[in-house]
C-alpha cells in the first residue's frame, strides 16, 4: 500500500489567506449588503500599464503567427528578459549580476516554496518572525521543521528571529547558527526594513558561519530611503552566500499575470557544488517557463514607458501607505512600516488578539485585514493593512476605522 | 554549514532535451549553411487558432482597465476553466468528474514533476520503460530511486516495466507490486497505447494493490481508436486509485503559452487522508495559479470555434504522423505508434544505438530526433520523430531519410 508524505499531516490549519478567504466569504454570504473594503491578501487593485498592455498584444499576436509563434521557452528563460532585468536591476544598481545568473519563473511564490528543495532535509532552517509563511510551511512539507507545539505556535527544529517594535523589527544573531536563512526585505508583513549596513551584518555572519541566505525582495519597488539595499549584491560579499527572489507582482501588478525570478550567481557553491548548476537542473526538470507572452510583459517593464507609467503606480499605493499610516495614527494606533513597503503594520488595541481584531475590523468596519499572528508567533497582537486598494476605499475604511 | 540536497548529484548527465538542444547549436554552429529539421523535442509549430488568440486578446484588455483587472486567481483555477474542462472532458465522455476536483495549473511539465511530493519518500514507483524521463528524475531528486547503475543505467529502487516491439509496448504487472504507478497514455516516447480493457485491468490492479496510478493524458487528443480510453476516469473504480495529469500543450499548441490542469478525485484516499486535500495544500502553498490571460485562452480551448479549429490542428499534425511512419516503412524501417499519438517510434537500423542513430541522422539528414534510450533503457536501439513539425518540413525530412 502506497505511503503519503507524513509531514503535510503536521502542518497546522489552511494557508493562511485561505482561511482569510472562507472568513470574509461567510461574512459576505451573511451580510450580503455590507460593502467590504479588502485590504488583506497583498493583492494588487490598479491595472496593468499601458507598455505592458501593449506589448501582450503584440506577443498574443506573434503566437497566433506561424512565422513568429514560439513554442517551448529556453530553460532559463528568455535571454531578452534576462537581459533587462540583469542590465535594470542589478548592472544599474552596481551589482555584479550576469544574465545567465537569472532564472525566470512564474513568480515568487513558486521560487520561494522550490528553492528549499535543493538543500539537504537536515538544513535548519531560520526566519524572521513575523514573516511570509510559505518559507516555514515549504520546510514542513519537505520535512525539515521536526514537531509543531500548537501552544507556542513554533516549530522545534526551526529557528525564529523576533522582529518586534521593541527591537525596532531587526532581527538578531541567533544563538545557535542557522544553514539556511530566510531574510525577507522589505519585510512582509511587517513593512519595515535594514539599512544597507545592517544587511551587510547578514552576509558577513552567513559567509563567516557557512550559511545560505534565501534573500526574498519581492517589495523592492516601495523603498523610498537611500540607505537601504534593492538587491542582497549590494553587499560584499552576497554573491557566495545569498539566492535572491523577485517577483513582478508588487512593482508591476502581476498577481494576475505571474512572472518572478531567482537569482543564483556562479560563485554561490557548497564545498566543490555549483548551486546554480542544481537550480538549473530543478527549472529544467519540474518547470517549463513563463509563458512567452508573460515574459514580453516581463521586458516592457523595462521599457522607457513602463518604468514612467510603473512608477506613478508605486507612487499611488505609497500614497495609500501615508494615508493609513496617518490615518491610524490620527485614530491612535501604534503604526510602524509604510516607508519602504506597501504594508502598515499596527498594535491591536486594548490587548486584543490578532485574530480578534479581525473579526472585530470585519465585523465592525467591514475592512478586512491580515492578523499578524498568521505570520508567526511574534506577529501575535499586530495587525497587517495592505495600501494595494484603490485610494477612494482605502480613504472609506480609514474613515471606518476612526469611527470605531 | 548548509548542505545540498546529495540526490541531485545522484542524476546521470543533463535533461534529455536539454542535452539535445545543445549538441543541435554545435552542429549548427560548426554547420551554419545546413538546414536543420526538428522533429525531436514535442515541441508544436503550428500557431495558435484563432479562437484562443481573441479570447486573450479579450483577456489582455480586461487586465488594462481597473473594472476588470484581475490579481491572484483562485487556488484551485478559475471557475470558467473548471467547469469547461468538467464539462468537456470528464461529463461529456461519462466521468464523473466535477470541477472542484480539477487543479488547472502552468502546465503537465510541472505537475508531472511535483506530484510526487504528497506522497512518502520510501513508496517504491514503477514506470513504462521507455517513457517521458521526467517521472523518474523527479523521483530521483526526492530520493526514491535508491543507486544509478552506470552500466544498465537503471535505478536499484525504481520497477521497471519494458515496453518493447516483442510485447507489444503493453507493460506487464510487475512482480513487486509498486507502490505507484507512473502510465502515460498514450505513451511519449512509443507513440502507442493501451485499450480501455487492458487499462482496465491496471486500474483493478492498483486497486487491488493499493497502488496509485499517475496517469498522464498529455496526448489523448491524439487519440483515433474506439477502443482506446481519452481518461483513466472512463475504466470502473479509477477514481480510487487514480491521479489523471492533462495538458493544453499538444492539443491546443500550448509549450509556450503554459496550461495544464491535475485531477484528484476526493473519493481517492490512503487510509483516512484525502489526497484532494493535499494536493490543495501543495497548490496553495507552493504556487499561485495560471495567468488570468492563460486561463481565458483554456477556456476558448472548449468553444465551439475553438474546437473546430483545434480538431483541424490535431489532424493537421496526425497527417504529418502518417506521412512519417509510411515514409520510413517505405524506406524499410520497423516503425511503431502514430495513430493514437504524435510520435512516431522506429528501430535503429544496422544495429546502430540510439545516440549512434542520432548524430547519425543529424550529420546525414539534418534531421533531429529524440534517441529512444533518453527514455529509458529498454529505448536502447530505438528513436522517436514527433509529428509535431510543419508538413513541408516533415515531408522534406522524410525524403532526405530515404535518400540515405
Amino acid at each position: 500500500m502506497y505511503q503519503i508524505n507524513e509531514n503535510y499531516q503536521k502542518l497546522p490549519g489552511s494557508y493562511l489567506f485561505s482561511t482569510i478567504g472562507k472568513k470574509v466569504a461567510a461574512f459576505q454570504e451573511e451580510n450580503p449588503d455590507k460593502d467590504i473594503i479588502r485590504l488583506g491578501i497583498g493583492d494588487v487593485t490598479q491595472p496593468i500599464a499601458p507598455a505592458i498592455i501593449e506589448a501582450m498584444h503584440k506577443a498574443v499576436d506573434e503566437m497566433g503567427d506561424a512565422a513568429t509563434f514560439r513554442g517551448y521557452a529556453p530553460d532559463l528563460g528568455y535571454e531578452f528578459l534576462r537581459s533587462a532585468i540583469a542590465e535594470n536591476d542589478y548592472k544599474a544598481r552596481g551589482c555584479d549580476i550576469s544574465a545567465d545568473e537569472i532564472f525566470v519563473s512564474d513568480g515568487a511564490k513558486s521560487d520561494s516554496g522550490n528553492i528549499q528543495e535543493i538543500f539537504a532535509v537536515t538544513n535548519r532552517i531560520a526566519v524572521c518572525d513575523p514573516v511570509y509563511p510559505v518559507y516555514v510551511d515549504s520546510n514542513v512539507m519537505a520535512g525539515r521543521t521536526g514537531t509543531y507545539d500548537p501552544k507556542t505556535e513554533t516549530w522545534s527544529d526551526v529557528i525564529y528571529m523576533p522582529c518586534t517594535a521593541e527591537n525596532h523589527f531587526v532581527p538578531e544573531f541567533p544563538k545557535e547558527v542557522p544553514d539556511m536563512i530566510y531574510l525577507c526585505l522589505p519585510n512582509n508583513p511587517t513593512g519595515t526594513t535594514l539599512t544597507k549596513d545592517q544587511l551587510q551584518l547578514w552576509v558577513d555572519y552567513a559567509n563567516k558561519n557557512g550559511a545560505v541566505i534565501i534573500y526574498d525582495a519581492a517589495y523592492e519597488a516601495y523603498i523610498s530611503e537611500d540607505n537601504v539595499a534593492h538587491s542582497i549584491y549590494e553587499c560584499e560579499g552576497a554573491k557566495t552566500c545569498a539566492i535572491e527572489l523577485r517577483s513582478f507582482s508588487k512593482n508591476a501588478g502581476f498577481t494576475g499575470v505571474r512572472l518572478g525570478f531567482t537569482v543564483v550567481p556562479k560563485e554561490l557553491k557548497c564545498g566543490e557544488v555549483s548551486l546554480h548548476s542544481m537550480w538549473a537542473r530543478r527549472h529544467g526538470t519540474k518547470f517549463n517557463g513563463a509563458p512567452y507572452i508573460v515574459q514580453r510583459a516581463g521586458e516592457a517593464v523595462y521599457s522607457p514607458a513602463g518604468k514612467e507609467q510603473l512608477a506613478k503606480q508605486v507612487a499611488y499605493y505609497m500614497n495609500n501607505a501615508r494615508t493609513i499610516k496617518e490615518g491610524l495614527k490620527d485614530a491612535g494606533f501604534d503604526v510602524y512600516g509604510g516607508v519602504n513597503a506597501p504594508y502598515i503594520w499596527l498594535k491591536t488595541p486594548d490587548k486584543m488578539t490578532s485574530w480578534e481584531f479581525f473579526d472585530y475590523l470585519l465585523e465592525k468596519a467591514n475592512v478586512v485585514g491580515t492578523p499578524g499572528s498568521g505570520f508567526g508567533p511574534s506577529g501575535e497582537g499586530y495587525f497587517r493593512l495592505t495600501a494595494f486598494g484603490n485610494y477612494e476605499n482605502t480613504v472609506k475604511a480609514l474613515e471606518r476605522i476612526k469611527a470605531l
